[in-house]
């Protein structure tokens, strides 16, 4: 048994493993920080749908390890088997041990797999794992496919398949909801990218799940509830992911009712040296304090900064409670983005809501070429005026729109003070001063407001 | 003498008039509203600088009158003569009275003639007026002439002869101070905007004042400080804008020491029935709260909104004392922008700053087509952690990234909560969430203030 010790061990080597060893290193320079990773390679998780078309490499979506060796950081490719808690020692699957002051556990998540869906183990039935070689091995094998089903619409489905479509290829994608991305998106938004997304080219079935996939030894179809076969020579499982936690479960750490690994408000695990961050660590939502299974990259990230700066000693930055969920997708010149509470989720966890949705264009004079319309919605609690959630439709702006109104969220910013928001326009960048979405969605409840009294 | 009644008279028709009215009018649909200008067409003041090259004609950079008419605003065009604050009334030139209960004056800014300087009546030397009739005055004018100088280099400047550039002129940029867009971006920013300026074919003199503007009768040329000629025929005068305060000033209304009329928190004049708004009234800063002669679209209409909702009650909705001025700007795919106070101006007023500047990129992985580079500056106060200012540089989404940054500041953030703001995240739309670029520059100013300690 060959031992080895390090000041702080981070496992796992995807954004959130990364994040919280740097941010450690930053705060902690004269600490020694190794980070313990199973894949060779690291691709950006995010990143991964363009694989199938845009980038058609994987090796352009991959984080190079020199911002690990250039902050300082060790790395060791391996497997860890287990967790002494009491010894604070970590077992690896080449026979070493590795004694840690501080663990970082950045485990992340993994494809579901439906087991009681039959035909999943068939020649090319693929998951979007994050693993280079796997979707290496997907891209090699799709090039001789030309039906191809994914099923499960939500973000992962909806973006691979807009990719794959553009290497000509029949797709469809089959969402057992009544919409794609709707669990994300209200349905006015989730009706409109249905349409972009079927005037692409793209075959959707919505409403409908399925039965079976069908084949002998290799894929040919996927037979739908309502008795529909499509023909199909490959079918993406994208049904979601499940925290990665079996590490932690078996080492004895605590995980929450949902299957997160607990953790408190500076991301310390039921063991206080030991940290979790990321996919695999409890989120607790920002407005209703629940906790929910969110996976973003960009809440992991945040998520191990706070794990970063905390290790050795409280630093007391994190000036919020919970996460503000903010999700963003594009197809071409199109983008989509939500924040927080979306109308029907804000109306299912009880809130008295009131919304306004706002179109307007993302530059002015509206003349000027490449405009494109904009769309904003917020919703806010009645009583309280304060905004729960928010969507934007937009170009290529939008994903930074709808992080305006996370900020706004995030200080608790109510109707009231979003109608005097001060903001910069420019006619090639934003919408007019005379109508910026944010205000004028806030306007529009104001009004409604106003009326009711 | 005809006389008339109104309920809200608004004077100026650009776009804080317009916003006066209908903010007015959506919060007291009782009154009756009348707004009253001198321009037959309203032309949207910052798309001037378009109609001289992508838009080609000034009707497409001009605001319907359906904006007022749909709001039922009434609409006179004509020219207030005085005001008379005892007995309400307004006087115009077409020998009408207008009796009103709430007078809102949006005057706004006329440019800036140097009349010190030689030549500046001679034929072909223009200035960018917001007025239609002599827009298209210029345009017919510029069509005949090959050589262009332009004296001042601030925003309108700039924005303008780039657009000229686009007509195949041969066009100079002439700027007294050490760099065009001195007064709005730090020297690092504005050399970079010079060398990209520069990159399209245009002439930039910078550091060197104007002697003489040289011709008969018409322009032939422009003798600089420094004894160069500069073949021209024709100038065009962009040395910033001044209040239009005579009307007020006439009518005894207070005007501060610097020229705009002096408002309190609610747009109210010396005369709490008489509002004003936009370019003529007065703004303090943010942050030191000293009056200040921002000019900006957006700022307008923000202090329009305030003076609408308040015109007959106050409804306390003003969260914020002060104006926190947000600029972007946008050559072909590059953005710039810039809030509240940049590097040089915190210095200037006293404080002890540290700042962070990172470089990233504006979408993820960097394979991506159409990656644009972008940087992040932070300004904060060392001892409170406050940001008091922020620079931006990047693709499409500058404009709505420098408003983010005007939201921290607005919310009074501290670097320290700017360390774990939430933030969405898309490979097409925005940085990657590891090195989102305003988390970024405040780890910078982190990493500084520990090295202190």
């Amino acid at each position: 048994m060959n031992t080895k010790r390090t000041d702080v061990l981070v496992v796992g080597g995807s954004a959130a493993g990364i994040v919280a060893a740097t941010t450690g290193k930053l705060y902690y320079p004269d600490k020694e920080f190794l980070l313990v990773r199973k894949e060779k390679q690291i691709i950006i998780p995010c990143g991964i749908p363009y694989i199938f078309g845009s980038l058609e490499d994987s090796n352009k979506d991959s984080i190079s390890d020199d911002v690990l060796t250039d902050a300082n950081i060790n790395l060791k490719i391996g497997n860890v088997l287990s967790i002494d808690q009491k010894n604070k020692i970590c077992k690896m699957d080449d026979d070493t041990e590795i004694i840690f002051e501080k663990l970082v556990l950045a485990t992340g998540s993994l494809p579901i797999i439906p087991k009681w869906l039959k035909g999943i183990e068939l020649e090319n039935v693929f998951t979007i794992s994050k693993n280079k070689e796997y979707i290496d091995e997907i891209l090699t094998k799709l090039k001789d496919c030309k039906k191809i089903v994914t099923i499960g619409g939500g973000f992962i489905g909806v973006e691979v398949f807009d990719e794959i479509n553009k290497t000509n290829k029949d797709v469809t994608i089959v969402e057992i909801l009544s919409h794609i991305l709707h669990l994300v998106f209200d349905e006015e938004i989730t009706i409109e990218i249905e349409e972009l997304i079927k005037s692409r080219g793209i075959n959707v079935k919505i409403g409908v799940g399925v039965k079976e996939i069908i084949g002998e030894e290799k894929v040919t179809g996927v037979l739908l509830n309502d008795g529909e076969i499509i023909d199909a020579d490959a079918v993406i499982l994208s049904m979601g992911y499940k925290t990665n936690v079996s590490l932690a479960e078996n080492s004895g750490i605590k995980i929450n009712e949902i299957g997160s690994i607990s953790v408190d408000k500076y991301m310390r695990t039921s063991n206080p040296d030991i940290f979790a961050v990321g996919d695999c660590a409890e989120k607790r939502d920002f407005i209703t304090n629940k906790p929910i299974g969110i996976m973003l990259s960009s809440t992991a990230c945040t998520e191990a900064r706070v794990a970063g700066m905390n290790l050795y000693k409280l630093s007391s930055v994190k000036i919020f409670n919970g996460t503000i969920a903010i999700f963003s997708t594009s197809f071409e010149n199109n983008s989509f983005g939500a924040v927080g509470l979306i109308e029907k989720n804000a109306i299912k966890e009880g809130f008295n809501v009131v919304t306004g949705s706002f179109n307007g264009v993302d530059k002015h004079p509206m003349s000027l070429i490449e405009t494109h319309k904009q769309m904003v919605k917020l919703i806010a609690s009645r009583e309280s005026g304060i905004i729960l959630g928010g969507e934007v439709i937009g170009g290529q702006s939008g994903g930074e729109l709808i992080n305006i109104i996370g900020l706004a969220i995030q200080n608790r910013m109510t109707v009231n003070s979003i109608l005097t928001i001060q903001i910069g326009t420019h006619p090639l960048l934003t919408a007019p001063p005379t109508a910026y979405p944010i205000i004028k969605a806030a306007e529009i409840i104001s009004k409604k407001l106003i009326s009711k009294y």
